[in-house]
């Protein structure tokens, strides 16, 4: 196989706080492109903030245009609360590169943990751990940046084993 | 007061089914301008149903250039996996009229059920008979369109008197 890189853009979506993070992958090599942490200001109506985050993933897409996109599964939280604003954020997150016709994946946390640092249980210090040695030069992303690297890192395994599967 | 008449979207969010609602307001007076329910297909993604529905209400919203919309805040379900759905239909129904520059005002689905029927505890068919009544030309919609009329009918009631108020 001799395909060209694809770019590939990991989510870990908060009405606060929105990680993103984009890698490239060419056969089996990772690499950095970019990451960053979206946060709307304060003081927003709830519009107001999905409408900022639906903005800027656009702004990030137009910027380094992804070929897919893989998003956290949200955990259903013991609070129903943070369960509503975390489905909330995650449509944002999920309509801007649907919208841009880049296919969104979705992968359930104990997923990404166990792809990223071996073990479903992982916390979150290990997963930056993780993704710094796996993308040495990304520096050291906070940790929202750090997760939604993992998740584009644990789509990038998924799609390879797909394709492995494919030529077996 | 002698101000031109505006026109009210109301939504009643679901990744299934989406109500929507268009009223005119002038004055005191209502009255009806279309209605319907958003149902994308069986077989979407999670992210393709939240396009789906994003899409159909920026449509809507095209069609009919409301001036202010109007959402039921979500209520928090004993299942949160019912929480987690509502949260990301209601986010892509947020979206939409927030990006055309559509002011969305939120109310509890009691505040809509006392505004409408005059109890918090009024069932699906009450809002029905009201939205009827206070709509004669909206012929019978059914419950989703029902309630996404009677958001809209509360946002009319709240916005005249907030106007009353600071006339006084």
């Amino acid at each position: 196989m001799n395909a060209a890189p694809i770019r590939i853009l990991g989510l870990d979506p908060g009405l606060r706080r929105t990680g993103w993070g984009l890698i490239s992958v060419e056969g089996s090599r990772l690499s950095h492109v970019a990451h960053g942490v979206i946060s709307p200001p304060d003081g927003l109506s709830l519009a107001e903030r999905l409408l900022w985050l639906f903005e800027a993933i656009e702004g990030v897409i137009a910027a380094h245009g992804p070929h897919e996109a893989a998003v956290e599964e949200t955990f259903v939280n013991a609070n129903p609360q943070s369960t509503l604003k975390l489905g909330q954020a995650r449509a944002a997150a999920m309509i801007a590169p649907a919208r841009a016709g880049v296919p969104v994946a979705e992968y359930a946390a104990r997923y990404v943990k166990k792809a990223v640092v071996g073990t479903g249980a992982a916390d979150k210090s290990q997963i930056a751990f993780m993704v710094a040695r796996l993308l040495p030069s990304s520096g050291s992303p906070t940790a929202d940046a750090a997760d939604a690297l993992a998740v584009a890192i644990t789509h990038a395994g998924a799609r390879r084993s797909a394709a492995l599967r494919s030529v077996a």
